[in-house]
């Protein structure tokens, strides 16, 4: 990832995050989608990032979405939710596009039903950051930032 | 669920259901799902319960539905067709929406195909009605409006 | 099960069902066995059904049970307990039998620990009720009633 | 075995089994219990072997029934129906005896349901005989008699 | 599959597929998804075939193209890309339309990962070609036409 | 478990133990169960402890014993033989009826064959003591008297 | 099988089974391969049976062997030496050649190491005999010829 | 494969094949396997191919018949049969001959018995074709001739 | 073990041991591992018992200390800690060392995680002891002085 | 984790990470042990965090290393090499010392071997960060200060 | 093995060894299996010992050649090829022959696919060797010569 | 490995192995470590190789000599004794250490428990050598010294 440029970064939110903050927030928290993304938006800024952000619960569109960041973005922060689990049609996306995509998971996803323990797309991935709540998303944008 | 007011309940049709009475009628009946849906409507009447119906082959669909149904219904009958067996993202959706939720099908699953004999989705049900053809939505209404 | 004279419906109550009510009620619920039986057969004359009912912990009395139905009922409401997750020799019995049988339980067996996940038994019952209280009976009652 | 004194000879029937010949016959024959016992009877008189036949349905009293044989017979030969797969119980009560136990089935366990390949029984005992119908008995009763 | 008439095929390309060309070449081979249809186009108009031809990420609008095939084709080429791996939907799909659907991978999927090795919708196919690059549908349409 | 009253313990061995003695003596010992039950009681009388003791082959009798417990005894020392590895049903009725059980074997359950390492029961239970042979029982006891 | 006319049985010994006698005598006794074929041989006199003998030690000539039975024998013992538990080819031969097998074997294999617990050739025969050394040999064919 | 000079393809037919037309026609069709060799023979004759056909049972017959294939054939077409499954042998011998082979099968081995799912040969082989009886041979040979 | 002599006992605390009291204390109480430590001296004091403790993080120092313990002690008393479950090396050292081994928990393992409920130790061990909390240990030291 | 004073960090790096640089550079990278913890000082400074930073290949080590630090430390950033994969003892230390605990790795384990997938730490731990590199430990080490 | 006499070694060479040399020289070598059997037997000679050297493809041929090695041989070097992994019945012969073998492999079968991890055969052997290319052999004599 | 200059290999004998000769000799055999190093250095001397050897319990110490070895030794003779199995931390330090180590046994660990049929360090060696007692060494030393 060059430097010199203002660097162009795609954030994807899977499945049911569109509910966060009212869904189950003794698990996700309290803060909303809505402001995580003002919040991303505004470090961005900072850091001289161009920032284009989604939200979908069908895997299909996280497909569509990982496709056409193939043609603009130099790096992808992805939260699959659910679809991380079991989802190697998105694992065949990120391999398909070649893209740099971190995965992110609000929860440290190791620490809950077995289920979960498991990620078919990590494989696919640069790497993984899971546990540290909407803060993963600013840490993944970080490491995207300093990767070379 | 308070017993003053209407009851408000959403059906939520999984895929391949759109076929009924076509698709293979030895295992789940030759009554097509708009013959369902009328005497559901008709038995809706009768307790004085709205009814919302759908039906779509989309995991990601089936997912939007609930979460719409979130700010509506006080409840939702959910026939998950294959999904039941791997959709951890459904299983999430109904956990996040925070509904109560009745898994139906028409055939006893469990006597089918091992792979149809564990749901990743019952566990975030409030229970599992299966084997009773078109029957099994009716008993579903019923343990509904009964749930205190 | 023709519909001209007055059905004939068994019950049986497997191990540990003889506690309910000081059964772990936070689980299992307030209501006693009696009280249980009480409502079904209260609802039992309501609908013109002849009803047997019993309970035992042992699981070749519930053998037993199935064979003495086999020549008096119409249908039989099973709730087997633990036995649900090893008892093939259950399993053998409905299928010798012959009868329609319904596998019923209190609980949600699918939400609760991984072995109640599995029942060797459904694949020789009709189908399977499960999660909504001492209403499963009623609710299995209703499916054997109207099955055709 | 010595051969000198007319042999004592047990036969154990397990669950379901008295309902032979009405149950699915068209996996396990049109032949009765009561029938199947006359022959063996008969083949026992021709050949001056004393014998006593049990049926029962009780994973327990079958291990009653063994201990007992134990001070009388000079073997067993036992169809443990489906405890077969699952009653490790029985096998400790076949090691504990002492006894030479011929372990036998109607059909051939090990060409039907998957669970039935396994049994957990066999390791206790002398041998099994599987897939002749009622003729499994008599072959055990030829094997018993002419082992050393 | 009568031969009087022009034939009516559906191909359907599944997840990921629209990359071909540039994903992973050294895997999936440099001919665009535009160039294979072209060149199917090309042979089905020689072998007098009516052929329709859809592409799609989605899981649930494979399904969606399986429902409405089953009104006009006469057989179906299916690459259901890594839905083959999990998807029981599409394998519900597939026997739900009735129709006659051959299973094409451009690679040969059991020479690869682990996962890739078991189709979950073979089973509901007429029959699987594996691993001959874009010449698999061209092997695919020639079994169909031949298929009686 | 108050202290000012005379306790009350209830035993209950499961299967096979009856023949302890005759039984498989260089695996279980040469002591017969009436001798271990004699010495109990010498201690138990010793230790001001009130003493029930049973011995079945039956898992339904365990579960009945258990229920009965339930409003007399402060605490159950009980060896479940077999049924230990399998029996679910008793693993309820522990739960169920709310007593203070401890597990004893006489043999070390986890040195022996594969299928005697995993106890079914054990989760239920206040601990597990195995391998001292008759002394299991007799320390067994005293962690119910020291326990609080 | 009809009983008019002379019996025609193969009976095909496997891998191993020509070292009889000095092979492992604790495990599989002291008799020879030839001193049993010559047991058998006299038994078929007496029975009026045509009987055909052959050993070999190879997969593929008990699949010529079975090939060949079909067209001459009437039935056939086979023990398939540790081939039982592998070998799908002969598996298919079975099934492929039409003819009534009994599988036999020497010693009770669910009693031994556990790869020998598994049979896939079972499911292809009518029935399986063991342990009972080479009277399992007598037993099949007495099993044979009075099978209807 | 070079285009210039007559292809040489050896097409080797394993275990059981020789049955062919009368072995389990409903499963495996009518033809036999000299009328398939014939038609195959035609049809290589059309395109200008050099054939030679072998069959046997023996798996060590077809890792032989790979080897000399290696100094003479440019391509080879294998029906492993049953040893599909578990020769792990025949797949080294695959690798070792450096030829380029496609495994065939009549039947879609993926839609029949679990054990039939899995092919331990297919990593070693070009590709996989399966489903289409007699038929699969001849897309086989379409597919080696057109590959480069 | 001989009575005539003092006897000489080993405890060995394994991993994190050394923060009871103040580690998880919902879990393992709230005594500290130096007041169990001083009640056990105490109570070796009364039964004229030679005692040495040691305490270790470190899975060669268990071994080292078994090692040493096999010149010198009568018996061992081991809690393992978490090495339980997978460590073979103190396994060996146990078959090693020659010497009669207890191993004892505070907590009822089998009631916990999953992985806690295998052993991989106790096969080397006379028996187990767990869920009394820092009586496990007393009941051990009874266990041994009384074994003979 | 209050922001009032100076932070304590601790940094344990577990086995084989002395040898980075020179270990499988083309793995791990080429930057030495030395560097990175040079590198992390340099950053602590900027943060005013205290840090202490230690290495060891021992696991118990590590276990001491986390009790030590349960006493001074407000966090901990571990990086326990390959016993990640199977140290229950580590695990067990982490949830017995209280203390925040960031899981690391320089590669993503999610996309190396399989026994890599798996971590039974991370369940102890607030959450996971793999695949950055020396960056892991700078991510880290944010996430643990902005924590709250 | 006496040092008096002159001793007599087989050496059998399993499937696909013929083509040592040309086969996959990457994993295999360079050198030929008559350059490997002529450096064998000229280091036979050095040691005074008596070589038979055998190759075979076919499973049955290796017990063959096992049987007649029993009666002349003092020791046998056996590179089961691939038959490794799955012949039990290779087992069995090298059990019943009563000869001690040493099984080898040229490559590290550890440390390549899956499959080739596990040795069926190795049970039943003095010891294996594995790794060192033809020095295998080389090995494998030397440990015949020198064992006692 | 270079020929022209004394070759320097280090010996690391793992946990347990102190004790040979006193542990269990029916297995290990009764030559004490001693006995065994000093045959070792005697042997080393003729073959004018430099030898260090070492002993330790510890998984962390076998890591330490590891890494000390690589900048001194020219090889390595590891016997990791029970660490075979699970110690995945030892196969990274082969790695990390980049040195030809050749795996070694007394016993044939393929013929004993389960547990000890896979070895997780095999994979990073060059070979393994097992079942030879002492003598495995003594092979391993001559695979070192001749490898090229």
């Amino acid at each position: 990832m060059t430097k010199k440029m203002k660097k162009k970064i795609m954030i994807i939110h899977g499945p049911n995050l569109n509910l966060l903050g009212t869904r189950e927030p003794e698990i996700y928290g309290k803060m909303s989608l809505r402001e995580i993304n003002s919040r991303l938006r505004t470090l961005a800024g900072k850091r001289n990032v161009s920032l284009k952000i989604a939200q979908t619960n069908s895997e299909g569109s996280i497909i569509d979405l990982l496709h056409k960041a193939a043609s603009w973005a130099d790096g992808v922060i992805l939260n699959p939710g659910a679809y991380t689990h079991y989802s190697w049609a998105i694992y065949d996306a990120i391999n398909a596009c070649g893209l740099r995509v971190i995965e992110v998971h609000l929860t440290n996803i190791h620490a809950r039903e077995e289920f979960r323990h498991r990620s078919v797309i990590a494989p696919a991935c640069l790497g993984q950051i899971a546990g540290f709540g909407w803060r993963s998303y600013v840490l993944a944008l970080e490491a995207l930032l300093e990767h070379e």
